[in-house]
């Protein structure tokens, strides 16, 4: 009996991204006691990490579970039934955070823009000038929208509303961002900034990160939606005696903690430009390809990329087919996209060869497929941009 | 400079357990697509297994968060405002529940018993009684106390339940208890039980899991309490199609997967009667060094032990010195038990030697103290529990 299966796999999905092995030999340790010494000093470790990734002194709290998780918390703190917020919706977890919002009574204003592309700055300024009676009481919005590979010009949408609302929140679903651009939360003023562990972290899925201005936490006070799990003060009031409210995810610390490490000693400017190179090489090798390109290159992602196949060859079959000849494993399009579009996650702990073999892998198929493709092309101008 | 800390450690707390390495080895694992067919054959797995565990044919979804998690997704999916639901509260998490429970404004009644003891199913019976108008629409209760080591007779108080209320929802929160004792969710007509990666399993913190029964599924349909990341529909909707809803901690539901495999192998009724027999050991252990117990024999816990020190011996001093001398970790008191009390966990993977060694070292701790203990006398009476 012979097994055909690719011998490796190339996971280029937009998180849970590739695991270092430093990370995963962290993560292999046995469980210690979470409300001892030991805990408490990687915990604050971990927390003393978050904090420089997100470029803040605010109060980071981490809670165990998955992204949305932290965009519920972010939701839940900080507004009450009947109070106006305004979302910037540039796709699918824009649309999320709004259902979200919708189902705890949050009178959501959907500032919804073409998908593919980034809310132009003042798109936003004309929305919040007809809010003169200033009753909007929070703005969210994405800095990276996984589902279109659209990054959000966050400081320009965050300076934009401090011009004609001083005082409101701005939250900020950086899950998919953080770490693969440059997100400065105290000096562009931002409230509440949600991140993940398993994205440009490098950590397998397991917890939601949050962070809390004295803003948030004076919107907290008069927030009256209900919060148990969420709760964000109460989780504080643990954070401060090195402990989380509920038991704590422990490997996924652990794992933080060795990454934070490692992410600290590469340093922020040198994650932000791997992730810009990533994304140059997987752009200028697609579009060698022939492929067309759902965001544009100016609010293009350094995270994720969303592509259209050439036309006559269907994106779930470059998926199936991709995953079963190379291993290489591409995510679907999400919404309305589904079955549209195809993505490569280009963020975490995936390397530029890699990029490169996989544009090479998707032009030998989609000319198997009868596209018309010049093999080579596609890798030659992907190579080229690799310092 | 010398290095005095204990060479080893032994946690003997109520979860998170030891991990086998069988089992930090199979969470060693590259991340994969998780909404790819690999992923998608593991979960089901997975779930196949928490319904052996439950013995029962309902749906069962997991979920990424703590045991808390999964107590708010049994109120949030099955309640409405206003709902009267009564509470058995023999502990800490009995508390817990109630407060989860008010806040999302469920009338709750709370059916408070003495700390130490479990729910006499005839005081059930009295409280259900008053309520002859049928208003009462759900039970919840706790299968094992975690805070105080009562173990409740599950089986006897859905009786109880189902006499007087056929119709109302019993919700179990099992999440210390599963596996420790036998718990058949399908012949004593239990609704919703939930249950954590970190306990009986003997898996890192990071999953909780929770059944519906066609008579939840029923009551979800008019609940009313707003939901969206625990709402457990949309959950199942993924669940169908082999996925989660948000991204899953994969390593955590690699790690049950090898989980669900051991234990199986073992088979219930062994994982039943390890547990029982680490209780026995415990406490005849512990009466032989001459503390007093918190839970009576009748109710005790086989997952957890509450001990008062001797007279004069700190509770905290205790967890301190077995931390530092012997690397022993202890569980501190709850609530209104903080200082008074220390726990033993012995649950998941904890061998019966490992239980008596710690017999050893308590006996050997309280001497030095100034107890009036005979050395050798607790771990005489604990190996002749070893059958």
């Amino acid at each position: 009996m012979t097994d055909k299966k690719p011998l490796k796999q190339y996971l280029m999905i937009p998180g849970p991204t590739p695991i270092p092995t430093e990370i995963l030999s962290a993560m292999s340790h046995e469980m210690i006691g979470h409300r001892g010494p030991v805990f408490s000093k990687i915990l604050a470790e971990v927390i003393e990490g978050l904090k420089w990734a997100y470029q803040t002194k605010n109060d980071v709290m981490v809670f165990p579970c998955s992204g949305t998780g932290g965009m519920e918390t972010a939701v839940v703190n900080t507004l009450s039934a009947g109070d106006k917020a305004l979302f910037v919706n540039i796709g699918n977890f824009g649309d999320r955070w709004i259902k979200i919002a919708k189902t705890y009574g949050v009178d959501a204003i959907d500032l919804k823009v073409e998908r593919g592309t980034a809310c132009d700055p003042k798109v936003l300024a004309a929305e919040l000038a007809k809010d003169s009676n200033k009753e909007i009481k929070a703005v969210f919005m994405q800095q990276n929208e996984t589902s279109t590979g659209v990054i959000n010009d966050v400081k320009a949408l965050a300076a934009v509303v401090r011009k004609s609302h001083p005082d409101v929140l701005i939250l900020v679903d950086a899950v998919s961002g953080l770490l693969t651009a440059d997100l400065k939360s105290d000096d562009w003023d931002l409230d509440v900034v949600v991140s993940g562990s398993q994205k440009a972290f490098m950590v397998p899925p397991g917890i939601a990160a949050v962070s809390m201005s004295k803003r948030a936490w004076k919107a907290y006070e008069s927030s009256t939606l209900p919060k148990h799990y969420w709760d964000i003060k109460v989780q504080k009031k643990f954070a401060d005696k090195g402990q989380t409210y509920t038991t704590p995810p422990e490997s996924i610390i652990f794992g933080m903690h060795k990454a934070v490490e490692m992410l600290k000693k590469e340093g922020l400017e040198n994650i932000f430009e791997r992730h810009a190179e990533n994304k140059k090489i997987v752009r200028a090798g697609l579009k060698g390809v022939g492929c067309k390109l759902l965001a544009d290159d100016v609010c293009s992602s350094p995270a994720v990329t969303a592509i259209f196949p050439p036309d006559g060859v269907d994106a779930e079959k470059v998926r199936s087919e991709m995953r079963n000849r190379f291993g290489v494993e591409l995510a679907p399009g999400q919404g309305d996209l589904k079955g549209k579009i195809f993505r490569i996650g280009h963020l975490g702990y995936v390397d530029k060869l890699e990029l490169v073999a996989t544009i090479g892998a998707l032009e030998l198929l989609f000319s198997q497929m009868g596209a018309p493709v010049e093999i080579g092309k596609g890798t030659k101008a992907a190579l080229e941009q690799i310092k």
